[in-house]
């Protein structure tokens, strides 16, 4: 059981989050640890040669990344990216983007994870990007 | 020289790359194979805790490599971000964020560079983030 | 079916990579863009606190990939690292490493992978290291 | 000031980090957060193509971050590496390869760094290889 649902994320995303609304950011999935997020696609995010930009993709990772350590701890808003590396594997079409995020290692004060990333209804091609993130928990929680 | 200048950057991003215009992405400097830009402050940018979110930190590193490879091999807008590497350092202050670029090497194939962000006006409190990343040049060059 | 057995990588080790045999690696299991490999325990690895050490442990996810790169596309002895990220995730205890690799994309110049790192006998406890790696696949293949 | 001397790290490797010893490391200069650490040439090293490999380049910018570290923070013999970013750059000659080590960021449990490394001899030729990386730092300091 995932110890917060989308319902609470995108509360938070409301609140003090505005760049996951903007981005029309969805979780289509969740569990303890994990997540799917979906981006849509929208003109905004297209680059030369009629595909999704990186800063697109990165964006989704690191909200995917932000969504799955939550659904592990709880409610920590002030849960931080303290490294992200990306690695753009397939040049995406111009769809929408699903995020696949699962933690490799939950501690007291730091989650690791990683996120494949696939163009929406082509998955089979293979992963667009494959991203790894380390997550900062602070150390007063102020829920799970 | 830069083989490239600021305003046919600008060009480029009007006719295909959106995102800069979104970001307000300003170019202050350009060397050959060097630049500094400016991202200005936006709400959208915020995060909790107030700061400037890792997503538009990313996205501003990104399009300052893009920039520092055009300086050094003219137009050629088909260059991709193969893989990019972001250590977040300390906690950006709710404002406008300077992003120094230079490569370290270019090759015929791939560009690699660095990016040191900074709050503006807190350059001094060292980077806030620190970025390397990996641009991969088509060979068919159609500028520079 | 992989295009390499470990008999043939151990013959290349011995003609041109040294640094296999002094590691004492040795694979376990080797699929077509897979393969376990493990490295045993040796005093000259431990670190203070009685730890591997890091580069001994990323060593071997080096070793690994390119192992599960030849295991892709034949005795291509050429193929080199073009980047390598290793995220320590946890202490390892002073034995054994099992190192377990595979391809997340075989293009025709890059190949890009991980490799999951656990204490022999302590899988239970999670990954003590993850890499994600790139190598550079050469145009002329002499195999394969 | 160094808060550590070059001989105070060579005693912490003659007790324990064997590793050190083996792979020859030499520091020629040493700073406060900063070091230059020399690795010779070795036969073991090699790997096809007659360049140095990988991994013994990977292990002499770990070892780098290590002296820049405790030359900002004292005998802290227990800081680890929690993740490290090697870019390879250019194939490096068969010979002896330089590390220029800077620290960016000493936090009270974080330092981060890079590494810069050069083929003893041909360091107009640019670095052979950009390495980043973050060392823990653990609470209790036995030294300083």
């Amino acid at each position: 059981m995932p110890r917060i649902t989308a319902q609470e994320v995108y509360q938070i995303c409301e609140e003090s989050l505005p760049w996951a609304g903007i981005m029309g950011f969805e979780i289509t999935d969740i569990g303890k640890g994990t997540c799917r997020v979906r981006m849509p696609r929208k003109d905004e995010f297209l680059r030369p040669g009629g595909t999704v930009n990186g800063p697109a993709l990165m964006s989704l990772a690191d909200y995917a990344m932000y969504v799955a350590v939550l659904s592990a701890i709880g409610r920590v808003e002030m849960a931080v990216t303290t490294s992200l590396n990306c690695n753009f594997l397939r040049r995406p079409k111009a769809g929408a983007v699903i995020a696949d995020c699962r933690l490799l290692k939950l501690g007291k004060r730091l989650a690791y994870g990683e996120v494949s990333l696939y163009t929406e209804g082509a998955e089979a091609d293979g992963p667009v990007a494959h991203v790894t993130a380390t997550y900062s928990i602070p150390p007063a929680r102020d829920g799970g």
